[in-house]
């Protein structure tokens, strides 16, 4: 059967990255590979990032490399600039998004570029992704992040959204993501969003999203961009690195929920709900100390429910 | 400016009904009058059964007669059969609803009726509500329970809920409600269910929905309703009366968090959200033992958002 949704695991990237824990490398491998078995299409493994900035995911090029061994598995990893690129493409990534904040507030805190130096950034990025040799070349994306509001600068006007989206468009990368990174955002928005960067730039360059679930809302914005058309869902497994009920959380949406949800609407995901729950159960070990969230592990699956 | 979604608070009902604490009457007034100057349209007030069923609700018509002493609210209670019928319209209800539960095992249980004795049951309560002075006749409502699934049937099938729906339009009912009483719905199973009522019975026979987040796909379906053009949505202050963690828990679609929702659509609700705080701060010193939920009151309001 073939899939409907695409749903990519960012547990091992937007989860590992957000808690104190530092994962052994060992047990990131095993994640992977359980959750990959158990029908994930797609998962985010690491970010290229220095070891001093982010401990934690000072090993992604041997994960990166380990994961592209399994077969038909998409590898995404995540790069903050032109040096990680090269990294990741050495590692043997398959899809590599480099984070680019609409707010520019949020840019200069975050990796202290205004939106002309990202702009540059990622200019090279392209310039150099464009010297390799066709096999060797991964999807290259562009999240923009904050799209839905800043914690710093409150909103963010749409129209500076859609521009910029056009901008990196017309630069070359082959796709860009809306990134709700903040827990802002909601289906009216997204549906404006999503309309507008589809009129500017091609429904073909955007096709996925990554919500959060901080507000509660992560479930019904997945559900505006799937009744939009749009292909693909980050989560993450239990919701780790983030408690959705602290202030300033990330709160990624549930892989759980988010599976619960497409499957009980008919939507074929791949995914096992069994298996990923087995899945959930080796993370939880591997990191004891970590609170898992999801409700359908709580509440469990409804009598005579079945995935597709 | 004009409400377009009415948000039924049901707390005071299907919160105070599911917890052990018995509010005192006092605090059930000051609640729903608070609750009403925060700018809730409609509350659900009570629950006319037998106080030896439910002591919680022992008080319906003291409370129901005070809540029709605030001008503008509209006073909402359930009563399983014509005797709770009768009573609440002595004491001045201005909608009734009864719940009518699809899943036939689930009805047996729950009120000793099966599907026939039920539609014998309403047919009474048409034909009392027949006899009354137009100025005394509440609107009429049956709450088709389990409509999305039962924990003992499992599936419901959609043409059962969809015959039995007209059915109960013919004998006369002013409306229908669709009902998630077991968390088991999803937006698609929904968005067949409406349009197959509204196909068979009219679009003015079905405009409100009664969901729950049992299974966190609370306001993904609340969305789904609110897209289609369902105008009412039934919701608990705080999620009382339901942990939605717990397997079996009835765990209501916390209000705070649906007034975000649809407010930050654009859509109004007339709700005030701080105001609306400042009484889920009022229920929880009356019931300081009980849980609360929602993710707005522990996120917090994005930067600069404002209500309509």
């Amino acid at each position: 059967m073939t899939i409907d949704i695409t749903i990519s695991e960012v547990g091992p990237r937007d989860g590992l990255q957000s808690i104190k824990h530092i994962m052994p490398t060992a047990a990131k491998k095993e994640w992977i590979k359980a959750q990959f078995e158990a029908g994930t299409p797609e998962i985010e493994v690491g970010s290229f990032v220095p070891p001093k900035i982010l401990p934690q995911m000072a090993d992604s090029a041997e994960v990166t490399a380990f994961a592209t061994g399994l077969e038909g598995l998409v590898v995404a990893v995540l790069v903050p600039n032109l040096r990680g690129l090269e990294n990741s493409v050495q590692a043997g990534a398959q899809k590599v998004s480099i984070p680019f904040s609409m707010s520019e507030t949020h840019s200069l805190k975050n990796v202290r570029k205004t939106h002309p130096q990202m702009l540059q950034e990622i200019s090279s990025c392209v310039a150099y992704l464009d010297t390799l040799p066709v096999n060797q070349r991964p999807k290259f994306e562009v999240g923009l992040a904050t799209a839905f509001g800043c914690t710093m600068e409150g909103p963010v006007p749409e129209e500076r959204v859609i521009r910029l989206a056009e901008k990196v468009v017309e630069i070359g990368v082959d796709e860009v993501g809306l990134s709700d990174t903040t827990g802002y955002g909601n289906p009216a928005q997204l549906k404006r969003l999503v309309r507008g960067i589809w009129g500017n730039c091609g429904e073909d360059k955007l096709t996925g999203v990554h919500l959060h679930n901080t507000r509660g809302q992560g479930l019904a914005n997945a559900l505006m961009a799937v009744e939009l058309g749009i292909t693909t869902i980050d989560s993450s497994l239990g919701g780790i690195g983030g408690c959705p009920w602290a202030p300033g959380a990330s709160g990624n949406i549930v892989t759980e929920d988010l599976v619960f949800l497409l499957e009980s609407m008919g939507l074929n995901t791949g995914i096992d709900l069994e298996k990923l729950m087995a899945v959930r159960e080796l993370v939880q070990k591997a990191l004891p100390d970590e609170p898992m969230y999801g409700f359908i592990p709580s509440a469990g699956l409804p009598k005579g429910f079945h995935t597709n």
